[in-house]
C-alpha cells in the first residue's frame, strides 16, 4: 500500500548528528558532564512541536517563555496561566503568521510584549566569536536561551528559513544542539556551530538583511503587562 | 494586581525532586552515566503538554507512539504523517475523552489500534519487583516505554488519577523520572519507585480495580491499519 505524504525526513548526516543516535547520546553526555548543558533541563521540559507549519517562530518563543517561567498573566485553559502559541497575539491576530510566518523583528517584539528581555542580533552585525560567546553564556546557566533564525540549506536540510531554540553546546567539538520544533520532520540534532552560523548569514530575500539569533532572558523588572 | 488562576503549583518535595533543580540534574547525570536513561532521548524528544485538561492519557500515548517512530499511516498537517492527540479517535469521537478522561482499558486499546504492541498491567496482578523489572527493561533500551496510571495523592500532589510516561530510572536511589504531561502544573520530577507503585495501587472508584501501567513497544509485524 502506498502512503501519501511523509513520515519524517532523513536527517542529512553529516553535517548533523541525531540526538537519539548512539553518537548523539555520547556527545550529550560529554557536554552535560562538561557543564555546557545547564539550560537543557528547563528548555527540554518545554519542548514542543510547532502546531502550524508556519509557527516555528511562535513555537520557539513559547518554549523559551515557559522555560524562563515567565507568567503570561492570563489564563490558557481552566485555571492555568501558561504560554501557548495561540496566546502570542500581542501584535495582532495570528492569521498573518499562519499565512506567512513571522519576521525576525516581529518575533523579538512579541517576546518583549510577552514579558521577556529580548536582544536581537543580526549575523551581519557581529562575529562568529561573539555568537560563540553568547552560546557559551546561555549553555552554562539557566537564565537565558537562544533562538536561532537560520536557513536550512546550510545544514543540507530541505525547505528554507527556520527558527529553533539551541538546547546546549559541546565545547570540545564546537557543536550546538538544535531543538528543531518541526519534530514531525527532524529529530533534535547536533551541528557544527560554524554551520548554524553560516545558516544565520543567509539573506532574507525580501529585506536584504541577514538572519541571526534572539537572546531571551528574564527581565529584571516585572513584565510590562503586570505593571 | 491580583491575577486569576494559577501559575504552576509548588511541587511537593519531598517526595519529588524537580528535574530542573541541581539535585534533579545530579540524579539525571548519575542515571545517564549508569545506562538507565537509554529511552530518555527518544521520549524527551517528543515530550508535550496535554492539550486538554482531560487528555493526560491521550498525550502520554501520543508521546510514546511518536517516540517509537510508529507511522500513523495518515496525515496530520500538510504532507506530514505524525501522531497528535486529535488523531487518537480509533475508538470513536474524542468528545467523551474530553468530558471524562479515558479508562485504562480504552487507552490500551487505542495504543493497539494505533499500531503499537501494548501490554497492560494492573498493580493488583503483579508485584513491585515485577514493576521494577519492567522499568529497568525500558530504561536500558530504546525499544519500549512505560505509561504510568496512578493517583497523585501518593505523591502528595493535588487532583486525582493521572497518566504520564516514565522517562528513566535511577537504580542506586530506586527512583523514576516522571515526565508529567500536565507541564503547566508540575515540572518533570524524580520520585521513589515505591511511591509511584503506591499510586498505581489506588482503586479507580467506579470499577473496584487498581490502576497500573502500560508497557508500549513496536510490534514485530506491521500495524493493523497497514495490512
Amino acid at each position: 500500500m502506498m502512503l501519501n505524504g511523509f513520515y519524517k525526513r532523513l536527517l542529512p548526516s553529516p553535517p548533523a548528528i541525531d540526538f537519539v543516535s548512539n553518537n548523539g547520546k555520547k556527545l550529550f553526555l560529554e557536554a552535560y558532564q562538561n557543564g555546557t548543558m545547564q539550560g537543557f533541563n528547563s528548555l527540554i521540559s518545554h519542548f514542543q512541536t510547532q502546531t502550524e507549519l508556519t509557527y516555528c517562530g511562535l513555537t520557539s518563543l513559547t518554549m523559551v517563555l515557559n522555560s524562563l517561567a515567565i507568567d503570561p498573566g492570563r489564563k490558557w485553559k481552566g485555571p492555568w496561566r501558561w504560554f501557548d502559541e495561540s496566546m502570542l497575539d500581542y501584535c495582532g491576530p495570528l492569521e498573518t503568521v499562519r499565512a506567512n510566518g513571522i519576521s525576525f523583528e516581529k518575533l523579538a517584539s512579541l517576546g518583549h510584549c510577552a514579558g521577556a528581555k529580548v536582544e536581537a542580533f543580526r549575523a551581519s552585525n557581529i562575529t562568529i566569536d561573539d555568537f560563540r560567546k553568547y552560546v557559551t553564556k546561555c549553555s552554562t546557566t539557566d537564565d537565558c536561551h537562544i533562538i536561532a533564525s537560520y536557513h536550512r540549506a546550510a545544514l543540507k536540510q530541505t525547505a528554507g528559513g527556520h527558527y529553533s531554540p539551541i538546547g546546549g553546546y559541546h565545547a570540545g567539538k564546537d557543536m550546538v544542539l538544535i531543538l528543531d520544533v518541526a519534530r514531525f520532520k527532524y529529530p533534535p540534532h547536533w551541528v557544527p556551530l560554524s554551520l548554524i552560523w553560516e545558516g544565520m548569514n543567509y539573506i532574507v530575500g525580501s529585506t536584504g538583511k541577514t538572519r541571526g539569533f534572539l537572546l531571551v532572558s528574564r527581565p529584571h523588572k516585572e513584565p510590562n503587562m503586570l505593571k
